[in-house]
């Protein structure tokens, strides 16, 4: 069996994961496998109890021998990752809260502050709205010091990181009046559990208006990034099925010249470990492009002035389980334990693919 | 709304779709609505009473306003087309009959002759054995003098009719010794049901060995071309929705030399109306290619010898839901009722696709 | 050989096709070629002469033996069509004018009025900008009783074709005050030569923000609809080689009721049999989706309010070579000619695909 | 910038890319980024001297800030990776000696000992025949040995790698008659230069029969396996980038029970670290899979008996830019210089993808 270049190591962490056998758990548990500062624990998974990780994460084959566990068999760990449905996790938060003393919650159930939030968006009350608080967002690019000392991390929506990173610099100068995000989006999004709109002849190559209006993701968009500018939100599915792509028509409160808009957008980004400026003249690369980021963490984002009117178009990219969910879970776990906030996140992606 | 050509007249045969909202179905309906010798009765479904047929097949949108009916109130008409789940037709083949003069089944329940054969292919034993020998297989290019006599006509498998196209006039003539054939599917082989398999992110991009051994087809393979030679049949699941490419690995009793397979591949197929032979020496489309054929109903074929050993490699592509299924039975009703063969049928295919 | 219906008929109209190895060539040529009024009499290509048109046509195998000829060797004809690279129509305008009654161009080159707008949007001073005011703009839904007139007609721009039809309804009733057009392309919209960007391993599974700013489309647009609203127009290029989706987020300068825009839609629209509106409220198809119009004329409509605000999202779906090109080019034909508008036009697409 | 983690070291050997602007030289300087014990001096390019190497490969980007450099500048390292046309490394592999001591060219140049092979499939005369012998043949699971004391190994062929350790223990065994390589196979394959064969809209879900018969590559599985078992090979192009799916129909000598083949693969595979045996009974999972592979450095191998026959059909996957070139190259740099194999080739591939 070809091993983890970590394992074996004695003064590893603890981890687990709770609803491991979906997309998310999947990479949350293959980048754990390859983190050379914790041992995964167990992986639970009410219907897969008994057979190996691998049965349901292929490329797991040969990496682990794991095998799924009932969650109700869930022994006390350091840290502990939710993968669940949501509304799963906020039910039973206070028995996970027992178990670990890190815990990272990749669904919605603690990414909103505001427990009207949930009742407009989820259409539910939610059942622990005193835990709200005790949660970062967790992104680390909006709460790094704050996950620094955190024990309790949200996970974040993987559409609202990719909007949010692309207009975060416009919005914290002030500078935006009117947002129109078209995010064009891939399969995975809609995680393992096939459906009719999920079947293969349906699904292949379509450009369906998923959510043209009412998408649940503008409530994280808000949260993080204030209500001063307008914000509209449309989400296009298209045949990928990692990746997410937000093209956002931002109309300016004043002109900008290029050369500000770079120097904004260094001066925010510039330190990030996982934010690439990218913006090119000439070629077929200019852009930030989602397939390229397929199994990395990193969000590139980039943008072109209409020169023939005040608008801005920002573009963002990233991988929708990687950079939208698991890769930002492990980042923070990262920062929480104070490891280096890269570690087990350097794979750059595929070319070509 | 766009009326297809033919509505209105009054000399039109009426038809009825039994099973009308799969995949099979939905092809069988498109051609008879555009067909200028038969007027639709009745579609039904169990699962869809009431709704518009344009509701599971979108492309019918403005051309017919017409709704399923339930099984059961199925009337009397000229022609009956069976397009339910393999087992549907065998039990209620004297219902059926009953309803119509003609009826053509595109379910694999009247297609092997001898019951044996389903008890083998199909792990049961068939309602209505007596029934087998009314039926002709509905393969025009085997069976056309029988089909214009015929009132009962089978449907086709799509991948054995690729394969007994390639393969029919070499096996005719006495040549073949061992054919390995692989043929490579799309998704809408498996129908309008999805499944965990046909799930996109992981149907996706996949080249799944679907069935290396053991698919039922080649019982038909067997029925159509003797068993002189030996036969080995794989399916693989390669990234497409519609269409079938067989690479059939022929081994000869003795050499042929190029001009001896041109001739007998156009004494066979020459006056065929969906024949095509493909075989070019330069370019991007030297051999049969089943994206160009999506909608048409060609099966085009092609050849190339291994100079260096006696094998010699026969291609053909279809599309599955054509040729394959609902083209090949619009073929064989042309044909059982005096019609010219190619009526409805000449959609040539597009490119680019 | 499979010969299209009509051929054989003595009343035809001859026509022939300029630069008939593109995309848009082939597409004009298989129309024509099952098109019960005319006779293909010639297409030229200057890089393929002597070679059959099925060599880069595969799909009319069999359905025409026609060979390419010189452009030198063009004789008169009743109807021409140019599907030429944008710039060879217009410089040579004058020798096509004396070989036949009516040209319909699918280049660019005579679908603005204003020379200037060729100088902004095509940096090129046009060559006989005093033809531009002899050709109508040839979209018939909005030029019909001119077209019904007209012996010269322009070809369309695919992506301002989605574009204007999606929006017309709203800015002939003064309605809009701004768009943002987002527009999702396939990869045939570049044509037929290879080039880096359509490299296979670069252009698969792309989200590609092609031209987030300046594309030339939106001179049609303007041109068409006026100036009373700002328009805002980006284009990305998506997994799709046949298709455009445009969303348009229109911002409105009353806010108007669902059934007000129904209203509106279907006063606009409801005569026109290529229009259709798809709105529905479940399932998968609620939206239009190109990938179902691949082949078809049709350019379907939808649209979605989004009630936090006042925006309208509106959708509109056409294959860019059949709506978006050669279809309407055929279309313009049966009006020029005063044949049934649909003639020939009638393919209503495939599903699943 | 976001530093590989291994930079800085001192102890590192130095190593260029001869023409790494190609996609295997791409994948190659991938991974020599994350080496540990490597540190990347030089990548060179005739036609891209100056830019920075992530122009040509944007998922370097922030990785390295590395430029090519000319060819002509090329200077002394430890070791070298020749990544150029077939050809090139031939005529100057004198140079190219003098210039390092370890040299791994990912060419087919050195790839075959007998100069008639070079003529017979590369229709060339080997410039430096007395060369052939001093390189090893680059598959470490065949000749791990060998590579562990050697100066020169070349690269192998991606589909006769995938062939080559689908059979290799039946072969080994004396087992095999005749195998019938039914190989599919991705776009990258062919390279980064656009063709008219690549041009997305025609490359875009093609079942293409590539070469189905006369591909160069059965030169290797033959130089490799022997000629005591009859060989044919064809290749089909399939939708997707990466990868490739040997179906090899094996007839053999003798009649082989399920436990005896795991038995016989078990002894040939069970150590390497880069082949997994793929076999389940149920699931979609069941056989191996390209596209799982992406990225990753395993072949992943199964096999399913013909019961009805004497068929053994073995199946093998891989990515063909990794342990069908790039991968398997840098495994032979690790065991020519005595270090952990898998270093720098840990990476799993991604699910979903």
């Amino acid at each position: 069996m070809n091993k983890a270049p970590h394992s074996g190591s004695s003064v590893l962490k603890s981890v687990s994961i709770v609803g491991g056998s979906g997309y998310v758990g999947g990479e949350v548990l293959r980048l754990l496998l390859f983190h050379p500062k914790v041992k995964v624990a167990q992986v639970t998974s009410a219907s897969q109890v008994g057979r190996f990780v691998h049965a349901t994460h292929p490329n797991l084959r040969s990496v682990t021998d794991l095998q799924y566990c009932h969650p109700e068999t869930l022994v006390p760990v350091d840290i502990l990752f939710l993968c669940q449905s949501h509304g799963d996790s906020a039910k039973k938060i206070e028995d996970y809260a027992q178990k670990a003393n890190w815990i990272i919650d990749c669904s919605a159930d603690f990414r909103l502050r505001r427990t009207e939030d949930y009742l407009t968006w989820y259409q539910a009350i939610h059942p622990n709205p005193d835990w709200l608080n005790r949660f970062v967002y967790g992104l680390p690019e909006r709460h790094r010091s704050e996950l620094r000392q955190a024990v309790y991390a949200s996970g974040v929506g993987c559409n609202a990181t990719a909007v949010i990173l692309a207009i975060a610099p416009l919005a914290d100068a002030g500078l935006l009046e009117k947002v129109v995000a078209d995010v064009k989006v891939g399969s995975s999004e809609a995680g393992a559990k096939p459906s009719e709109g999920s079947h293969h002849p349906e699904r292949s190559h379509c450009v369906r208006s998923f959510m043209p209006t009412g998408h649940r993701h503008q409530s994280e968009i808000r949260q993080e990034l204030g209500t001063a500018f307008t914000l509209h939100f449309s989400v296009t599915s298209v045949e990928l099925v990692r990746g997410v792509l937000a093209t956002a028509h931002c109309f300016l409160k004043e002109k900008m010249e290029e050369r500000d808009l770079w120097k904004l957008y260094r001066r925010a980004y510039g330190e990030e470990p996982f934010i690439r400026l990218v913006k090119q003249k000439t070629g077929i690369f200019r852009y930030p492009e989602p397939k390229l980021l397929a199994g990395s963490n990193f969000c590139d984002i980039g943008f072109e002035i209409d020169t023939a009117s005040n608008r801005l178009v920002v573009l963002s990219a990233l991988d929708n389980l990687m950079k939208g969910a698991a890769g930002s879970a492990v980042q923070c776990m990262n920062l929480m334990n104070g490891w280096d906030e890269a570690t087990s996140l350097t794979f750059p992606g595929l070319h070509p693919i």
